[in-house]
């Protein structure tokens, strides 16, 4: 017990809290808060010049919808500083999600979990899919039902998670928004639907040019219930802002008033889905199994324990016959007139007369034979539907202004259906919103630099040509994805070695079905992705000839970039290293986490401690020139080392590594990975690499060739 | 997106929500809620029927002290099954801790939090040591100041995980209630003080034998601050209650109050403690340093990085001759009288004026020469101290009623006080609280059997055995922790290798020193404790002439016990598996969480293929006669197999696996460890292991001897 003690009331105060992600530095001036959400309305009014005063809500930044995406979006953009001044997310659901629907989450979207902090509850509660079993109808003569063909690795590539994980989407939204509670007080304003918005950008009178667009909502009372949309009750409101996302879903509101559509067939059969505790002798219903049979198809999803210590399992059952071709346009989004919307509530009631819970175990239990399932007694089925999706999305994201600046989005399901199969849905989605958070803020506090204002064109002449890349990217992600899971699906309905094929054929199939997984495991896991060229992405040039302010790479050219060699446009793999300054093992993706700041990952060459040499030199360049040139904390330095097993000490090694990267400097323990080789940088030469706030690499150069990082990170971002 | 979805609303509203532990079967009435605390207090007249009926409130344990002590406890009660109604704790202070004090948690900690899911939070957001770097006076000729000598590692024995942790104790117990905020819904009850307690448990009247003890509390008002207990607004209170435990820390009021007190001698000099963000050139200032110079001793201790990016690093600086031979007594507990406290006071105020900030700093500064440190410019010291503490514990930790029955307990600091150069405060503390809890709980809902009621005396003899077994186990557990902390502090305080010293001497005292520390890490990282013979504990009979009911140990007598290898009193050391049924790798401590169950580990041998062999009847006797024979879900079965690369389907083992253990049945991956080698069986006999609730084997036994096992499981829990 001391015998004094005084302590600094300031800093012991938050030693005690939850971490909280460091908000963006801001170059632009604060939104001043106005309208009815402000403290003080009405001594607030408009610093706007060019434009008259309204006493609208004011936001920067609006997002509709609470899903996956909405809320993975609102929160991404509150912890990079934007604060409930400057962001508000609407949702028209009453209160969050409780059962059923996405439920998988991929080895890149558990990555970028973790560079948020957010995965400690879903790693520990979820269940992992590391194996995946494949059956077919038996070969063996004389024998009817199924047969276990093969087991593969549910992820193949290399993932900091070598797994997926399932567990209840209402989770990882409840996960989601209890961290949004730490950054934002508002929260997520529920029983508030969108109605309409005008972008007003023109030159003249009666506008807000900095808030152009103006968002039409209908609100209901708490407490109400969800068909409650046309009671007396419900008030319409309007708000201000300056950016729009659309986050609402397959039937998007803001799709729509942007004038797009989801365009694509509906392939798809009509399929069962069922959450339950299963009693069963099918071998491997703990694990991913995909089931062909003589009598269809069915999917194995295991999933969660409970909180009473049951194994939940999905699956997916394809219902034979169900659906005629002429019902193939069931689906479609376009025909919203009155007299499709009852053809189809006639056509989903027929549907759902077939699909009972007992027809999706009844036919479960012709695909098992000879296994059989059932529900276990004494539980209770979670969740049940029917539903028939095909490959849809919009060609566009977004919706520019006058002068070719981005101002209203989408993400997720609102630009993209598809099927389940792949465990797609809820990942690529998150990774949509991840993908813009960072650029609308960036935009939003005067760190990106501006581009030309030539109006709508491409990229480039953007004047927002950091967020522009938001939708190069994601649009090019979700046309995989169609591509991907039209092939998956389609494989995976048809029938594989039934006994009356030719058995070679038979065989052939299921390698070709086998294959179409494999090849796929780089985009189905999420770890292959790779961003085109672009703003923030500047792809090598292999050849020493490289023109001047063009980087030349220092990247192995045979390395295996699924396996962490490093490719401009693909995330950053992870490795462990061993820190210098305190011995622990470390993920290299720790000095990497979401916190919209740019990295320069330096690998010192083996002169490292030649205090003369091209190590120290590019160290100097970063350090010195660098690092100062731009914003505080915007750049970060983290340097790898190649001595294996020499001692040194900090004096032994360029002084800006303590200076600028103490806690991020790194080498190879004793036994351990050579991640010179895993990342494809021979340790002779070294390379420097500037990672993206969001873990995807943007450059590469070698160490004589900084300012061709420079040069990269000027195009990014803002210098002082 | 679903064309109809049917949803079971009671199961899948858990499906969102945080995990919470499944409360243990209760065989004993459950209390009726009385007194003020109840909510029809009016219509509740005690069901008592030896005593008088009174109006107070009625626990059946009462906590005092919030400390981590007292809350671990508090939440350990809470999860397994003690409700608002049945449990309450009561503290002193107005909120909780916000700076110092105890920072360190051990490797066996860190695995009681992973066993609760406490640890995400510790484990992302703390600071891991897995070296320390031993600094000496320089040996070179002509060379003053220190040099470093070696480093260790920190945890050398087999441990989940292989390094400590130090975060802010605050928020620690900020973890530790939020957690119970899932459990308890008054939570801490602040503001109160223990006054006293009676314990009437005579025959006559006036008694409600249930509720034998009264204890007497002061309330002050919400908001008071902490010197307001002369306000006239305090208020005293009593409640009645089965168990009372203090948890009070050293100047316990409840020790106290049992006639208790702590013994032994204030051996250490006086040190200073400072947590700041440092500005040195020392070079190991992020591992933990043990530094030994001519002008003193110091320890460095890396702490967690703050919010803001900083990292914070805590000094132990030993204050030279600061204190006189006649100061030794200064902190005596038990000397209360009001000129005694005016004594200590003026003692207390004359250090510090001597140990100023300044002061830690010039004396640092001496010992780190030739490297210096400062506080890094613009931030501030977050708290400094100044203690004298020796090594004191008191002679028992409960007190009996006449009966025999522990019924009154003290925890924690309450029970031991020493320095903290070994880490050990908080881990100790909370080892004593995680103890108590499982036994306290099942003697309530009369899940362990009585025992004889002759009175005090034995263990053994107690009416309550399981109980009785706390206070053997924590007292020796003490007794180590006084022992090696007086060795350990007594030789870090000393001097080594002074230049003026002969040098073979001075060698020798530094290889002593590290000899202390290495011996020491068994206890130091809590990894090595090991429990005493008793109820609980089992000890093995080496011989193949064991008599009828004991078991003869299937364990390799050569294992080593440190690294893994079985022993009853020994906490199981944890492995990495493969998961039979979904061929995930899974950490085998993971199936023996904290949820006051036992536990059977099942070493199958490898005759599991032949379902008449030794292994098939062990599995038949535990999975048919055993299990069954005790309450549900209170034993529950973990089976390992040695198949390396063997296919099996479960129609090939013994069908108890399935039906037991579908989810905990496990073997051992291709290329990785040998678990049976690590916990020393051998797989040509297999094994068959008890592991008590709290994660220590309880008791082994071959495979033809599983009835050692059922005997040792009838001392330890009813059957039905």
């Amino acid at each position: 017990m001391p015998v004094f003690e005084e302590t600094s009331r300031a800093s012991r105060e938050l030693r005690n809290l939850p971490t909280i992600a460091q908000p963006l530095p801001r170059l632009t001036p604060r939104p001043q808060p106005r309208g009815r959400h402000a403290q003080t309305a009405s001594s607030a009014p408009s610093s706007s010049s060019n434009g008259t005063s309204d006493d609208l809500e004011r936001y920067e930044v609006v997002v509709i919808g609470a899903g996956p995406a909405g809320l993975f979006l609102t929160l991404n953009l509150a912890r990079l500083g934007l604060t409930d001044d400057s962001l508000a997310c609407f949702d028209a659901k009453p209160a969050a999600l409780k059962a059923g629907q996405a439920d998988g989450l991929q080895p890149r979207t558990l990555e970028v979990l973790r560079s948020l902090g957010l995965h400690s509850e879903i790693l520990d509660e979820g269940c992992h899919m590391s194996e995946v079993a494949f059956w077919n109808p038996s070969q063996a003569t004389g024998k009817s039902g199924i047969e276990r063909t093969t087991f593969v690795p549910d992820v193949a590539v290399r993932a900091r998670f070598q797994h997926e994980v399932t567990i209840h989407q209402g989770r990882i939204e409840r996960i989601l928004e209890e961290n949004l509670g730490l950054y934002s007080q508002r929260g997520i304003v529920r029983n508030t639907r969108f109605v309409g918005y005008t972008l007003d950008d023109s030159e003249g009178g009666g506008v807000d040019a900095e808030f152009p667009i103006t968002v039409t909502l209908e609100q209901r009372p708490e407490g109400s219930s969800s068909s409650d949309w046309d009671s007396a009750e419900v008030t319409t409101k309007k708000v201000r802002t300056k950016y729009l996302v659309g986050a609402d879903g397959a039937h998007s509101r803001v799709r729509k008033a942007m004038g797009l559509r989801l365009e694509g067939e509906s392939q798809d059969h009509v399929w069962g889905v069922c959450d339950f505790v299963a009693d069963t002798d099918f071998p491997d219903i703990r694990k991913r199994s995909a089931v062909h049979s003589e009598a269809g198809s069915l999917m194995v999803i295991p999933r969660e324990q409970t909180v009473t210590g049951d194994y939940l399992t999905r699956l997916y059952v394809q219902i034979k016959d169900e659906v005629s071709p002429e019902d193939k346009s069931v689906m479609a989004e376009d025909e919203e007139k009155e007299a499709d919307e009852l053809r189809k509530k006639r056509k989903y009631q027929e549907k759902r007369q077939k699909v009972t819970l007992n027809y999706i175990f009844e036919q479960a239990n012709r695909v098992f034979a000879p296994y059989s399932i059932k529900v276990r007694e004494d539980t209770e089925v979670d969740w049940y539907a029917a539903y028939q999706i095909g490959q849809r999305m919009t060609e566009a994201f977004t919706k520019q202004d006058k002068q070719g600046a981005e101002r209203i989005f989408i993400v997720g399901d609102a630009c993209h259906t598809h099927s389940p199969k792949a465990g797609q849905g809820m990942n690529v989605s998150m990774m949509d919103s991840y993908n813009l958070a960072w650029k609308l803020v960036h935009t939003i506090h005067g760190l990106a630099p501006e581009g030309a204002s030539d109006g709508p064109g491409s990229a480039a002449a953007s004047p927002h040509p950091v967020l522009a890349t938001f939708s190069l990217e994601r649009l090019a992600v979700a046309k995989q994805l169609i591509e991907f899971d039209t092939k998956f699906s389609s494989m995976f309905s048809g029938a594989i070695g039934a006994s009356d094929d030719d058995e070679a054929v038979s065989s052939l199939t299921h390698d070709q079905f086998l294959q179409v997984f494999r090849d796929g495991n780089g985009f189905t896991s999420g770890c292959g992705i790779e961003y085109l060229e672009s703003t923030v992405v500047q792809p090598v040039v292999a050849s020493q000839e490289a023109p001047q302010g063009c980087a030349r790479s220092p990247i192995n050219p045979d390395g295996d970039v699924l396996n962490g060699c490093l490719r401009p446009g693909r995330r950053l793999a992870d490795a462990v290293v061993r820190r210098f300054a305190d011995a622990n093992p470390r993920h290299l993706q720790d000095d990497f986490l979401s916190t919209g700041r740019y990295r320069i990952l330096f690998f010192s060459s083996t002169d490292i401690h030649d205090l003369q040499g091209r190590t120290a030199k590019a160290l100097a360049h970063i350090g010195d020139t660098i690092i100062p040139a731009f914003p505080k904390s915007m750049i970060q330095l983290t340097v790898l080392h190649p001595s294996r097993t020499q001692r040194f000490e900090w004096t032994d090694v360029p002084k800006q590594i303590k200076q600028h990267a103490e806690m991020r400097f790194h080498g190879v323990g004793v036994g351990e990975e050579d991640v010179y080789g895993v990342y494809g940088v021979d340790e002779k030469l070294g390379a420097a690499v500037v990672v993206r706030p969001d873990g995807y690499v943007g450059a590469v150069a070698g160490l004589d060739d900084t300012q061709a990082l420079e040069a990269y990170l000027r195009r990014c971002l803002r210098t002082l």
